[in-house]
C-alpha cells in the first residue's frame, strides 16, 4: 500500500468537527500533503484549508481524495458517490478509512478499474501476511504502549518521528491504524488482520533496517483492555521493540467503553508490557512515559509529570506541553 | 453453527495416517457419531471404521460428510468434488476443516443451494462477532493453557468433559479449533477471527450459564509463542476463566516451528497466564497441570509428574496414563 499525496480531504456532510478527527489528524501531521478540503452542503466541520472542487484540486496537483469523515448511517450517500466518480474521472485515487468499502460500490469499483485508478480501503488489510517468526532483525524499534485505548500512542510516535528527523536521525513512523496510515501513506490496520497473523503483519510493517534506524511503531489497545488485549499482545511481539514508551491520560475514569474496568496502575502496566516484550527481545526496556495532561491545569500537569517521573524513575513528558525531546535523548 | 451427526468421515487419498489426524480425533472422542469412513483409491489412512459408499452411509442415517483430511497441493481434486456432489444429492450436509472453502467450489455451492443443504467451512468463521465487554457472567469456566501450541490443550479439555459427565456434573466442551469443532458439532476457529473480535467471539462461544455448569474451553497457542500469543491473550480474556490448567510436554525441544525459542519455565508460564486472566476475573486460579508423558518411560513419567506436582503445589496428571479425575476433584 502506498497512498500518493498531495491529498484533497473530503469532509462530506460531517455532523460536527469531531466527525472529521481523522482528517484533522492528517492536516496536523502532514500539512504539506493537504492541498484543500471538499465540503458538501450541511457540512459542520472545517479544517481551515482552502475549499476546492475536484477540478481545482486536480489542477493544484492533488493525487488522492481522502474520505476523512464517518458516513452517517453506514451507507454512502449518492452525493458522496458522485464526488468519488468525479475524482476518479479527474485522475485521482481514492482512500477511505470507513468500515464500508469503496470496492463494494459497484460504480466506483467499475470506474476505477476502467481508468486504472487505485482504491484504498485502509481498514481492510489486503494480501496475505506471514506467520511471525520472532527471528531477531536489525534496526531499532520503539513501541508506544498504553494504559488504555485512545490515550496518545499515535500522537507520541508521530511526535517522536518529528523530533528525531529534526535532529537528523533516521526514523520512520509505522502506522497500525487508519488515521496513522493516511499520515504515513502506508501501514496496516492491525485490528482488522486475522488473529493468526497479527504478529506476522507487524514484522512485515517494521522490517529489518539499518542498525541506527528507529521504527516508531504506533501502538493499539492495551494489555489491560479486555476487548482488545490480543491485538496489543500480537503488536508487542511483532514489533520486537528495543524501547517502550508508556502512554497515559490521568483524568480517564475507566477503560474506554467499559465503565466497570478501572485503569491499571502505571508500574503494574509497565511490568506486564515488559514481560510480554522480553519474549522476543530480552534487552527491551521502558525509556519514558508520555502523558496527556490536557485535562489538568498547567500547575497540576507539571506536578503530575513530576510525580510519575519519581514513581517510575524515567522521564515523563507531555508531547504537547513539554515536547518529546527528553524521550529522544534516551534513544541510543 | 450446528453440524448435524452422525458423520461419514471422508479420508480421500490421504498420504498417510497422520494426514487423517482430524478424522482420528473425531472417531476417538465421538465414536457414536462416526458411522463409517469413505476412502478413495490410494488412501493410506484407516480409522478401522466400516468402509461405506455415500448411499450406504445415507441408508445408515449419516447426516454430514466430514472432509477429515488435508487436500494435497491445496486444491480439491475432481474425485473429491464428485463425492461431495453425491453426498449433497443423497441429502447430506458437508463440513470441511481445510483452508480452501467448500463455498468456493462453484458446483458444490450451486448444488447445496439448489437442494437446501448446508456447507460448513469451520476454519472460516461466519457472521459478525461482538466486541468483548468483559462483563461478569454466571457459570464456571475452565481454560486449558499451555507452554506451547499443540501440547494437549484440546485433549485435556475433552478428557475433563468426559470425566465430569461421567460423574453427573454439568459440563460442555467449547471448541476453538477445527478438530474440536467437529467433535463438539459447533464452535469457533478462533485463530481465523479478525483481531478486534477474538475476545468477543469467545464470550459468545462460552456464554452465561447455570451457576454449577462448567464450560471446558479448548485453548490455542501460548502466551510464550511469538507467532500466536495474541490469539491466546484474547482467548484468556474472552473465556473469563475461573480455573486454569497448564498443559505441557516435557520432551519438546523448542517452541513449535521456532527452533530459536525455548519452552518457558512452568512457574513463569503460570504466572503470566494468571496475570492475564486476573484482568477479567481476579479470583481465577490454576487447579492442575496436564502433562503428556508419552515420550517418557512409565517410571520417568511418574517421576516427572511427581516433580511437577512438588514444584507447582498442585495435582499433575497425564490424561492418558493417569486420567484427569484428580483435576475434576479440584473443581467446585
Amino acid at each position: 500500500m502506498d497512498i500518493k499525496h498531495p491529498y484533497l480531504l473530503f469532509l462530506g456532510d460531517a455532523a460536527d468537527q469531531l466527525a472529521a478527527k481523522t482528517a484533522q489528524g492528517i492536516k496536523d501531521w502532514r500539512p504539506d500533503w493537504c492541498i484543500g478540503q471538499l465540503r458538501l452542503p450541511g457540512c459542520k466541520a472545517d479544517l481551515k484549508l482552502p475549499d476546492l472542487t475536484i477540478e481545482e484540486a486536480r489542477a493544484k496537483g492533488a493525487k488522492t481524495v481522502i474520505i476523512g469523515v464517518a458516513n452517517r448511517g453506514g451507507v454512502f450517500a449518492p452525493s458522496w458517490v458522485a464526488v468519488m466518480l468525479d475524482a476518479l474521472g479527474a485522475g485521482m485515487d481514492l482512500a477511505s478509512g470507513l468500515h464500508n468499502k469503496l470496492t463494494d460500490i459497484p460504480a466506483v469499483a467499475a470506474k476505477s478499474k476502467e481508468l486504472g485508478r487505485q482504491l484504498f480501503d485502509v481498514r481492510h488489510p489486503k494480501g496475505d501476511f506471514p506467520i511471525a517468526t520472532g527471528a531477531k532483525r536489525p534496526g531499532k524499534r520503539l513501541l508506544a504502549v498504553g494504559t488504555d485505548c485512545s490515550i496518545g500512542k499515535m500522537y507520541t510516535a508521530l511526535a517522536l518521528e518529528k523530533e528525531m528527523l529534526k535532529r537528523g536521525r533516521k526514523a520512520s513512523f509505522r502506522a497500525t491504524g487508519q488515521t496513522g496510515i493516511f499520515i504515513a501513506g502506508s501501514g496496516v490496520s492491525i485490528d482488522a488482520v486475522v488473529a493468526d497473523f497479527i504478529s506476522g503483519a507487524v514484522e512485515t510493517l517494521a522490517p529489518a533496517n539499518d542498525p541506527d534506524h528507529w521504527d516508531l511503531v504506533e501502538g493499539q489497545g492495551s494489555l489491560f483492555h479486555p476487548s482488545y488485549a490480543g491485538v496489543t499482545m500480537g503488536l508487542i511481539h511483532g514489533s520486537q521493540a528495543d524501547a517502550l514508551v508508556l502512554c497515559h491520560e490521568p483524568t480517564r475514569k475507566h477503560m474506554r467503553g467499559l465503565p466497570h474496568y478501572p485503569l491499571p496502575d502505571l508500574k503494574d502496566c509497565m511490568a506486564l508490557n515488559l514481560k510480554a516484550a522480553q519474549l522476543v527481545n530480552p534487552a527491551v526496556k521502558f525509556v519514558a512515559a508520555s502523558i496527556n495532561t490536557s485535562g489538568l491545569s498547567p500547575a497540576e500537569g507539571d506536578a503530575y509529570l513530576a510525580k510519575v517521573e519519581k514513581e517510575i524513575g524515567l522521564p515523563a513528558v507531555d508531547p504537547v506541553r513539554t515536547g518529546v525531546g527528553r524521550i529522544v535523548d534516551q534513544l541510543w
